[in-house]
């Protein structure tokens, strides 16, 4: 295993999350090491949440689950970009993917 | 324009750079708000460099600019994704993506 930095973001590493099918990108959330493990352990993507300080399957609740195939890391070691297949919607607006507007607030999905 | 939260990260907001073409996800940078303006003005995927505390046009010395023809915000205004022409290669090792290693160290580019 790659020993990842966790330093730079008091003990998180930011996580792209790309669909294997599509190769869309569908968001961008936190992993701790704990997350990580339990991403590898489970074969479902398990970050951290921010806002509500504590390990969340995503879609743990709406079912919305993200299988993981593949964890990448980057040349710094600081980043992962994770594949997955994922179940119904990313976002929890229940569009397909959380980059759903451009800038200027178009929506394109 | 949409107005983007800088605050969760001490001005920064982290920003995913995926090819437009082939829709390889290439490395994760961050901006502040002068790099993000400086992106749009010119064109030319501008970050703010974490390691030297500087505005960086990503490819000035070695030509590896990124022409951005797209620039995207998530649910939560705090993550963008820019869709670029990749002159060259993304990564410093001269990959073309940063993303060329599993998490255990096999390489896939």
């Amino acid at each position: 295993m790659i020993k990842l930095d966790f330093s730079k973001q008091g003990g998180l590493i930011p996580c792209i999350v790309q669909e294997e099918e599509t190769n869309e990108v569908l968001m961008l959330a936190y992993m701790n090491e704990e997350s990580l493990e339990k991403t590898i352990e489970t074969g479902l993507a398990t970050y951290w949440s921010r806002s509500r300080n504590e390990l969340w399957v995503k879609g743990e609740t709406s079912g919305h689950v993200q299988h993981v195939s593949q964890i990448l890391v980057d040349c710094d070691q600081d980043t992962l970009l994770i594949k997955v297949r994922q179940e119904g919607a990313a976002c929890h607006t229940g569009k397909h993917s959380c980059f759903y507007r451009t800038i200027q607030g178009k929506e394109i999905l």
